[in-house]
């Protein structure tokens, strides 16, 4: 019988990003990842497949929040629905996820792998949203250009949430880079 | 000695092309292709290092072009500026180039890996736009918001431009696609 412990899960995931900041990701095996959360490799398959799913665990629940905008946004204009995804998307990002949102960042620009396999979820974040505002009734051409500019706005909106030094809310910045946006192609 | 052929490269790429369409890029070797074209291995790595190669020649190129675009517009406004580097990238993707890029596509839709590679040279764009634009002077945030829009009308336009059907050339579909987008977010 392996007893429960209460919070596993977050000490793995802050002993994973302490590893692979200072090992680098492939340098990092599973064991040390255990061995440093003072948990045993058994209890990290019990939460995670792979030491890569611990960067990347939640992508459904991510992915889902920007659906779930789309759906609860009213009226017909296409970047007003956008907004709404993002709305509900910055409820992924909670004060207290951003140094571990920092520290995530920087592994996953330090490995090419892991650039890809973050592009190819945020490429199928706009293609779910593009279906998504097609259900909506939008042509596809305005459909994918309105969900790749929600994706642009996540992507910059993200970096300077992450930035050192940067204090305003998620959704405060999500907010102001639309409008700065808006004001772009005005 | 082996005898030049003209051409040899655009037939070695349509053979490739012509190979994967019917058995997939993993089914495919080099020496097929190269026994498509009627020419030797030894001729096909002359002008290609491996087989993906032939699927993402002229990458250097296809940047340049939208970064010649960039030091080449007149003005300050950061999207007049995108606009040049898209007019200036549609001389990649000249008529005769139409029925060859949807069969690219087509390839790149059906392999997991080619989708990575594909979505990292467009990342690599991206950020090579952004430094581009910084160079001229804009803050990091309306840089990268240009820099990513830059990349949806190109990405948008190019799915537009492969369309069965489409006959409008590529920088007719850019400046409608960025006319859109502008409508969008007006």
């Amino acid at each position: 019988m392996v007893r429960w412990k209460p919070g596993a899960r977050e000490r793995l995931q802050a002993a994973a990003l302490e590893r692979f900041a200072a090992v680098g990701f492939d340098g990092t095996t599973v064991a040390e990842i255990a061995a440093t959360a003072g948990l045993t490799e058994r209890t990290f398959f019990r939460h995670f497949g792979d030491k890569r799913e611990v960067l990347f665990a939640g992508q459904d629940e991510f992915e889902s929040l920007f659906l779930q905008g789309i759906e609860a946004a009213t009226g017909d204009d296409p970047i007003a629905i956008v907004a709404s995804a993002l709305e509900s998307a910055a409820a992924f990002f909670p004060e207290e996820r951003r140094s571990w949102s920092r520290a995530r960042q920087h592994v996953i620009d330090a490995d090419p792998g892991l650039q890809e396999r973050e592009l190819l979820k945020l490429s199928g974040l706009s293609g779910a949203m593009t279906d998504a505002l097609q259900r909506r009734g939008l042509d596809p051409t305005p459909a994918a250009l309105a969900a790749e500019t929600g994706v642009t706005v996540f992507r910059v909106g993200f970096t300077t949430w992450i930035a050192e030094g940067e204090e305003r809310t998620f959704v405060a910045i999500l907010r102001a880079v639309l409008a700065e946006l808006r004001a772009l192609l005005a």
